[in-house]
C-alpha cells in the first residue's frame, strides 16, 4: 500500500464515509472559489463534525505530511480557501460543525462552532432580543470560522469594529493536533500573550478555528436612515466628522458612493429610482440607531444632525427614510453596487484603506492618474468611508473582452493602485485578507521587518508548513527570487 | 578590558552620560517597584531619547548577551518592570521618549512616544475637545508604553475596552534591534497576522514598544453619576443588566463595592459621609454619559433607567449626583478603596475575572470558604463588575503583623483563590498582568497547550531570551521541576 493509500484509509476510518471523500462529484465545487477566480486540486475532502475529529485528522495529516486547506463557506474574496493545483492538499471543511453550543442572554454571549453561518448567527441572536453586529454580502454562506480566520469587516465596522472586536474567545486546532481551548467568555484576561489574536485573521495558516465565543449586542430599538447628495468625497468626509461629533455612538453606518455607482445600480435594478430629485457627484448613506427602550431622542437627534449640517453646507440635499421599508430600499441600493458593476463588464477590484484623513485626497488624486494611464478605464470607489476603507474598482474600457482584459491589463493596474496606496500609508487589503490573490503583492510592498516577523511566527507554529501553504505568508526573498 | 567594561563603554558612547548610567544614586529608585514588593539589581540604566537609540542599544545588548528590562512609569502591579537579583540585566527606561508626534483632531488619533504619561495624554486630548477613554489610579506615572505592554484596564473598560482596543498601531524594537514600524493610523488593515496584537500585553518579553497611534474619542458632553444601595452582589448583577439594556452605549461605568469597603473609605477620608442615608450590603457607582452636542436626553434617560429599576426592585436606594462636584465625590469614594484598605492593614490582593454571569455566585460561595479556611481574614471584592473583573482582597486578621503574615499565609491564600478562579473558568490576572508575581501560578494553572504556544512564540521572537527574562512566560515543565 502506498503512503497515499494508507492516508486515505486512515482518514476514511477516522471520519467515516460522510466525513472523508475523494469522489470528484462531491469534491469539485469546493475546488473553485465562489467568484470562479481560483481553481485548485485536492486529494480529498474532510468534513469532521467535532473538534476532537478535527484534532485527530490534523494529527493524521501531520504524520503523513499532508497539507491542509481549511474551508468555511467558500465565499472568501482572496482565494484563501482554495487549494493550489498540486493536488497534494486535503480540504478540511468546517461546514458540518454547526452547533450553537451556548447562548447566554444575560451576558450577551454566544458560543458556536466554526461552521455556523452568519445568517444563522444573526437569527439566533435576534430570537433572544439581541444582535450580532457584523454583517456582509455573503452572510448566507460565510461561516463563523471563516469570518474569524479572515477578520471580516462589513458595513458595521464604523461602530462595532471588525470580527476581531467581536471575538471573546476561540477554540482552535494547531498544526500538531493540539487543541487550543481559549473559549473563555471573559471580558478581561491578561494571562500572557493574547493567543487568540494571533489566530484571528491568520487565514488558516497557523491553526484551524473550530469554535468561538462571540460578544452580542443589544437589539436595535429603532434606526433612521438618510440618503444624502454631496458635492464630492471631500464634503463626504466633512459630513462624516460632523455626524461623529453630533451623533457619537448613535452613528451606526456611513457609506459613500460616487454618481457612477448609483447610475449603475439604477440601471441594474428594475423599478428603482434615485432617492433624491437631482443628481449629485457623490452620495452618502447614513444610519443612526438607538437601543431598544431608549429610542425617544432619535428623531430629534437625526433632525439636529441634518439641520446643522445644512447650515454648515456640509451636504447638497438629503432625504430621511420615512419608514423602515424605505430605509431598507436605501440599503438595497448600496448593497447592489457590486452585482450592478459586474453586469456592466469586467473590473479590477481593490479593497484598500488609507488613513481616513487622506481618503478624499487619495480618490481625487489617484483616480484621474489611473484613468489617464489606462485609457478608457473608469474608477469607482465606494464603501466604508468612516473606516478609511473603500472598494476601489477600475472598470474596463467599453470594448474590453472579459477575461482577456484582466489577463492583459490587470496586474499592471493593481500594481499601480497598490503602489499609490502604499505611498499614502495605506493597506492593500483592508478587509478581504491576503489569501493567494495578494500574497506576492504583500511580499513586494510589505515592510521587511513585518514580513520577517510573520515568517518567524509561521515557522514557530507550523514548522512543517502544512497549514494552508501558499497563502498569506509571503515567501522569504531568497525563495521568492527566481 | 572585560566584556562588561566593553559593554559599558559602548553603551555610554552610544547614549551619552544622561542616556546611560551605572550610578547607584540614579539607579536605585528604579530597582524597586512602586509598592515596594520587588527589588532587583541591574548593571545600568539606559534612557534613550529616540527609537533609533533604542534600536542601537538593543543591538548592543544582543551582541553582548545583556538582558533588557523595559520600564515605563514603574507603576506596574506585578513586578514586570523590576529586574531580577542577578544584576546581569540593564533597565531600559522609556521615560525620556515623551514626544507627542502627531495629534489629528479630525481623525481623533494621536501618535505619541512610549514615555508619554497617561495624564499628559488625557490633557493633550482634552485640549482638542477630545478624550482618551482609559484611566486608572496610576495615571500620573503610568506611561503609554507600559499601558500597552500590560494591556492595562481601568474603570472605563465596560464601554471602551482595555488598552488593546485603543491601539491603532505601534512601533516597537524587536530582540535583534529591528524596528517594527506599525504606526499605521488605519482603522482596517488585513495584511496578514496582526503583529501589534502579539506585542500588546507581552510585558516587554517580545519587543520594546517605542511609540503608538491611539484612537481618541469625542469629549463627553455631560455625565450623570448615581450611587446605589443594593441587597447583594446578585442584585448588582441584575441592575447591571438592566442598565445595559436600557442605557446601551450611554453606560460608561458600573463599579461595585461591599459595605466593608465603603466603611473603610469613610474612616480613611476626613469629612466624608455615605451618599445614602441607610447602610446597604453592597453599593454600585453608575455613570451614564452623552457626547457633546447630544446631551438633551441624558436626564430623561437617567430617570427612566432608575424609575424602572425601582419598579422592578433592582435596588434598595439610589441618589443621583446633583452636580459635577458631587459626581466627583462619588468617584473619589471608589478611587479611595485601595489606599483605605492599605491603611487598615496587610492584605493579599488578587486581580481576578470570572464570567460575568458567575461573579455573584463566585463571591457568595468562595468568600465564606476563604474566611473559614483562613480564620480571622475578611474578604473584600470590589471593582469592575461589568467586566467580570473584581479586585479580590483578603484582609489579614486584626492581630496580624505586616510582612510576617503575608510571608506565612500569603502563598496559600493566593493559591486557594487562584484554584477557585480556575474552577469558575476565570483568569488569575484580569488586568494587572503576570510579571514576576504570577508567573509560577500561571505555570501551575495555565492550559498546557497555551503555555506551549507562548513558549514557541517567545522562542521565535527572542531566541536569545534577552527580553525581560523571568517575566510572564512560565518555564517549561522540565525546566521548572526541581
Amino acid at each position: 500500500m502506498t503512503d497515499a493509500q494508507t492516508f486515505h484509509e486512515a482518514a476514511a476510518g477516522l471520519l467515516g464515509p460522510r466525513g472523508f471523500t475523494c469522489d470528484p462529484d462531491l469534491l469539485d465545487r469546493w475546488l473553485t472559489d465562489w467568484r470562479g477566480r481560483y481553481t485548485g486540486r485536492a486529494l480529498g475532502l474532510a468534513s469532521p463534525t467535532s473538534t476532537e475529529e478535527v484534532a485527530q485528522f490534523v494529527r493524521l495529516c501531520a504524520k503523513h505530511g499532508v497539507p491542509i486547506v481549511a474551508q468555511g463557506g467558500n465565499s472568501g474574496m482572496s482565494g484563501g480557501a482554495t487549494p493550489d493545483d498540486t493536488g497534494d492538499s486535503v480540504i478540511l471543511s468546517l461546514r458540518r460543525m454547526t452547533a450553537i453550543r451556548h447562548l447566554e442572554k444575560d451576558s450577551m454571549q454566544i458560543t458556536c462552532e466554526a461552521g455556523v453561518i452568519l445568517q444563522t448567527l444573526h437569527e439566533a441572536a435576534e430570537k433572544e432580543g439581541l444582535r450580532f453586529p457584523l454583517t456582509l454580502g455573503g452572510k448566507g454562506s460565510a461561516t463563523v470560522g471563516g469570518l474569524i480566520s479572515t477578520n471580516a469587516g462589513g458595513t458595521q465596522v464604523l461602530r462595532h469594529g471588525t470580527m476581531r472586536a467581536q471575538v471573546l474567545g476561540i477554540e482552535a486546532v494547531l498544526a500538531n493536533g493540539d487543541v487550543f481551548s481559549g473559549l473563555v467568555p471573559l471580558k478581561k484576561d491578561n494571562r500572557g500573550f493574547d493567543l487568540k489574536q494571533v489566530l484571528i485573521g491568520s487565514e488558516g495558516t497557523l491553526g484551524i478555528v473550530t469554535a468561538a465565543t462571540l460578544q452580542l449586542a443589544p437589539a436595535i430599538g429603532e434606526r433612521r436612515v438618510a440618503w444624502v447628495g454631496l458635492a464630492g468625497i471631500a464634503q463626504a468626509r466633512q459630513l462624516l466628522m460632523h455626524c461623529e461629533q453630533q451623533a457619537g455612538d448613535a452613528l451606526e453606518g456611513f457609506e459613500v458612493l460616487p454618481r457612477h455607482c448609483l447610475d449603475a445600480v439604477l440601471a441594474y435594478l428594475p423599478d428603482t429610482r434615485s432617492p433624491l430629485e437631482n443628481e449629485h457627484a457623490w452620495y452618502a448613506l447614513i444610519e443612526l440607531v438607538a437601543p431598544a427602550g431608549a429610542t425617544d431622542g432619535l428623531d430629534t437627534l437625526m433632525e439636529t444632525v441634518f439641520e446643522t449640517a445644512m447650515e454648515r453646507e456640509l451636504l447638497e440635499d438629503a432625504v430621511i427614510a420615512a419608514n423602515e421599508s424605505q430605509a431598507e430600499s436605501f440599503w438595497h441600493l448600496r448593497e447592489s453596487i457590486s452585482p450592478a458593476e459586474r453586469a456592466i463588464g469586467p473590473a479590477m477590484q481593490h479593497d484598500i484603506s488609507v488613513p481616513v484623513s487622506r481618503m478624499a485626497e487619495f480618490v481625487e488624486t489617484v483616480s484621474p492618474q489611473i484613468e489617464t494611464r489606462f485609457p478608457g478605464t473608469l474608477v469607482a470607489g465606494f464603501g466604508h468611508l468612516g473606516d478609511g476603507n473603500i472598494h476601489y474598482h477600475v472598470l474596463a474600457p467599453e470594448a474590453a473582452v472579459a477575461g482577456e482584459w484582466e489577463e492583459r491589463e490587470g496586474k499592471a493596474i493593481s500594481a499601480f493602485v497598490h503602489d499609490r496606496v502604499t505611498e499614502y500609508g495605506g493597506s492593500l487589503s483592508a478587509e478581504h485578507g491576503i489569501g493567494q490573490m495578494k500574497r506576492d503583492e504583500l511580499g513586494r510592498l510589505g515592510d521587511p521587518v513585518s514580513l520577517r516577523l510573520m515568517r518567524s511566527i509561521k515557522q514557530a507554529l507550523d514548522p512543517q508548513g502544512l497549514l494552508n501553504p501558499g497563502k498569506l505568508v509571503p515567501l522569504a526573498p531568497e525563495t521568492a527570487r527566481p
